[in-house]
């Protein structure tokens, strides 16, 4: 082959060691940001709210990725659909506030006025030669999974989403997340690159000794360990960990709950991993006392007790779907170095804060993790920008979800941008 | 011709559309930006002030063009003369205050001392070799337009001012302006290009839904109007609308006050338009009751009822000539993406606050319509960055003048850049 | 010699006029700060705190330089220590707190755990086959010149350290640096280019004017001064204060306390100035009614009667050795546009706050000068943004040092980048 010329981010995929975090400029630069954003952000199926967020006939929520603006509506048939936010006349943004309640989307400027459908039906003084129906909005590609909402930016999406739909759909359907409502949203901006949240997300290393709250409801021997590095009691208490997770899953699948781990997070271009794993005291939720945070529960669940699933997809989500109610995140970049964590707290539709649970405790455990992870991101971040910084090698034991999520995006970016 | 390599500003601007919106770069880009401030703001003569600024001998006020500072002086002998507002040793700012009155310049680092002609008078162990006479302040291009104070950066600035000059001076000459006093000055910070605050100020479209408290004293046809779009009635209004102007203008310029309009926003280096119109209600002021805000007139007018002369001058300024009062505003950018909005009440010297004028009265409707245009002006910045904006068309019956602005921005530019 | 293409900077550099303040990207570009940080402060002796400031086994102290975060540590057998204060496994800063003390180095993330000596004695599930000799903290050159820690990013240091500390040492170590304790310590944000702050710092020729609180204990002859604009008084005067000087340096060195001026500015890669001045009025200290600020005395002085003795050294620092007391200062960049200047006042380590010295007594001369000379700076700063900014010429008889500084910095620049 000849040694064709390269560009610097191609480059700078070739450099990245196996197995060790990314060179510096992939967490710091503008230029790899903007390119994420073109590549990632702009070609893949980004996770960015719930079918609860619109649940109404004229409901819109609007979801900025990047400087992409992004109108999701539910028309009145019912149908969730995606717009650009941005007005045909002369380009105002049309929707201002995150959430409100609309018959027809009326620009604020001129007042140009589309319906549900995106179509324009009025725009005064433009005289006869004005073609509305070339005017209409610009639709966005859309899709739910279950009542999660992934949207693509790129004019042909990924086609393995309905592959992830059909493996995943199983997992999720069980708690029924369009029968919930949104009981708390909370944004926080880490101060790093959002592949560093990614990674701080994709391993539990840091648990131990960052996270008293969420430790509470989990075993320590998730989180991986070095075998050579144990002793026997240690042994003893892996091996029966090993063994509770195989008899809890062949439990909860004999009560129709597909809860066995499945991990595609650097084999599909939808990249995704699922498994549903016990909690450990009460075993109920992701709570202090590990009890369900909520007494009306989702979808047909006569208990709680059945453990918590976990669904990680690639670029920008996870989600933790226990018996009364669900925690759901995603990670979108606002800069090289700051990124917007958005968690939302799902409980059943019907149940009324104070009676049927109390926001505070519902709230509690992951909005100390996040605060936490956040810090953790930012120490990374700081780290990073030293020229003394050089990447390091993740643990075999305890960081081999990093370094998928780290491979997936390395082979991503390769694919669209070359190597 | 050959195919000659272009610079990517010479190729942005062979993509605008004729009777559309520029493409998303002119709004957005640091890169344009610049360009506008050396070829725009550095090439054409700006409004920066009126001559009450600086009423008096030794009165200094400081005017900044993206990051040239002007001193505008008035001398001892009343003259007007601008200078660079930057000391010859080692390039202090040399005035920091908006506004001051002095005897000398002098710097506040090492004491250099300039008289009003800009004279570098007094400079301390400078040694025997140092030539004071090489070291006096750079002057500035400065020109009065019946007070309006318009500067030009350039070395050899538009000669086509004196034309402006001779064809607006008598519409404006009759309100006085030397005569005035600023009685408020307000600065806010449009979040958007100052294209954007430009087009804004050309049109009326947006008017009737924005603009409460300016639509008051505004007859709302004169903001234009599609006529394909007009049933019987609305038809004849407009019919008698023209005819008012017509019997308007006849009665004013019988009394000397030149009233026509001249455009001359795309056929002019030096970019203007002049109309004066009639007013509703009580016709004498932009206020909330139509009527003058203060009792002291401007120029000899014995009766306000003389409707409101407007001016628009390229690339940055707008004003609007009662017979009460006076409001005058200029333009000018800051980065790409946020732009100073200056605006001055002007009332006749003499007149006293509280007793002649309540301030109040006198400044509400065009604070409130500032701040209005500021929400759409920001508005229009937020969907330009957007990758799913697309320059749209303006409307041929009312965003004429947006249209001329933007023919004239274009053609000035490719002048100095080319094509 | 061909004419070889050159880079922006290397032009920049011969664009320099000799006795001229620098051309304005010097003071403006973000490209330039980056050349400055990699080539001044990246591979000179930069100073950045006092052995004070780590005065027991297992204190920490962080210094930052642009980017590059330092941790510097005494170690258990009393020596002091520096490395890149970044953990080898994903990059987190290491140490949070400007200042701490600590057994081991422990990472906040994962716990890797560190020695005093940088070595990485724990790590935690990172399998068999890890190297953790690999993985130790990378170090960092530093020099303790009697006290005063300079560090330098350089692989290769330059060795002319050696020499200054020979020459400057005798000055300094009667002051008994070791010995005292930093009684307060001031970090100011200074709006302006490194180099401007050095340029102001360079010279007195703006002290007459703006710092009536530094000027009590100082001479105004010391400043510099143009014979021949002085009357015979003036030269009287001026020569009566030689003589003192020189009276003074003999008495001075008699008691074993070098005084004499060595000037090496712009001669040593290792730049530095020093020479022991006379003070005014009690001529004790840097104070306003110039008596000592501290009973208790440094080094084995019994009178504190001894001058002032200052020393300068580039690129990047000052200090002034009192009987009484030390002001040391230090200048780092920010941006191109901001710098931060961290000034310590240093006592003798056994005195009391309260009882031996008052600390507003003590630090109001140059809390107040520092102000002043920050709003002197942004006025540089703020004039050189213009475009009418043009280089100025430096006074022969009060800004020599000035001029050498900027000989020196243009010289290094040139010595790495050409010219
Ligand atoms: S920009 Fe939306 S109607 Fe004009
Ligand atoms: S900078 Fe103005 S006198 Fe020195
Ligand atoms: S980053 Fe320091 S231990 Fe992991
Ligand atoms: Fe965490
Ligand atoms: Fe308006
Ligand atoms: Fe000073």
């Amino acid at each position: 082959m000849l040694d064709l010329p390269t560009t610097p981010l191609q480059q700078l995929l070739r450099q990245r060691l196996p197995g060790h975090s990314l060179p510096a400029p992939f967490y710091l630069s503008p230029e790899v940001l903007e390119a994420d954003m073109a590549h990632i952000f702009g070609k893949h199926w980004i996770y960015v709210g719930v079918e609860p967020d619109v649940a109404e006939a004229g409901d819109v929520a609007i979801f900025d990725i990047g400087k992409t603006s992004i109108a999701v509506v539910r028309d009145d048939d019912g149908e969730v659909r995606a717009f650009h936010n941005v007005c045909r006349h002369r380009g105002a943004r049309l929707v201002t506030d995150e959430k409100t309640t609309v018959g027809n989307l009326v620009c604020p400027y001129h007042s140009w006025t589309y319906n549900l459908a995106g179509d324009l039906i009025h725009a005064d003084h433009m005289g006869p030669g004005f073609k509305r129906s070339c005017h209409g909005l610009k639709p966005v590609h859309i899709r739910s999974l279950e009542g999660l909402l992934f949207v693509c930016l790129a004019d042909e999406p990924p086609v393995d989403f309905d592959e992830m739909a059909r493996r995943l759909g199983p997992y999720i359907a069980p708690h029924n997340v369009r029968n919930t409502k949104v009981a708390f949203q909370s944004d926080i901006i880490e101060p790093g690159n959002w592949k560093l949240t990614m990674e701080n997300n994709r391993e539990c290393y840091h648990c131990g000794t960052n996270h008293p709250e969420l430790t509470v409801p989990l075993f320590a021997y998730g989180f991986g360990f070095s075998p050579e590095e144990m002793d026997e009691f240690d042994r003893a208490n892996a091996e029966r960990y090993g063994c509770l997770i195989t008899k809890n899953h062949a439990e909860w699948e004999a009560e129709g709950l597909p809860s066995r781990e499945i991990d595609e997070l650097d084999t599909m271009v939808t990249a995704f991993r699922t498994e549903r794993l016990p909690l450990d005291g009460e075993g109920e939720s992701h709570t202090l006392d590990t009890k369900a945070a909520c007494k009306k529960l989702l979808g047909d669940f006569a208990s709680a007790k059945l453990g918590g699933l976990s669904v990680w997809t690639q670029p920008n989500s996870w989600h933790h779907f226990l018996g009364d109610h669900i925690v759901t995140f995603s990670v979108l970049p606002l800069d090289a170095e700051r990124s917007l964590l958005r968690t939302k707290w799902l409980v059943h539709k019907d149940a009324v804060e104070g009676v049927d649970y109390d926001l505070e405790n519902l709230t509690s455990v992951w909005l100390a993790t996040n605060d936490q992870d956040s810090e953790l991101v930012g120490l990374c971040q700081q780290g990073a920008r030293s020229p003394a910084y050089e990447p390091g090698p993740y643990s075999p034991n305890t960081e081999m979800l990093v370094d998928k999520f780290i491979n997936w995006y390395v082979g991503r970016m390769a694919e669209h941008v070359g190597r």
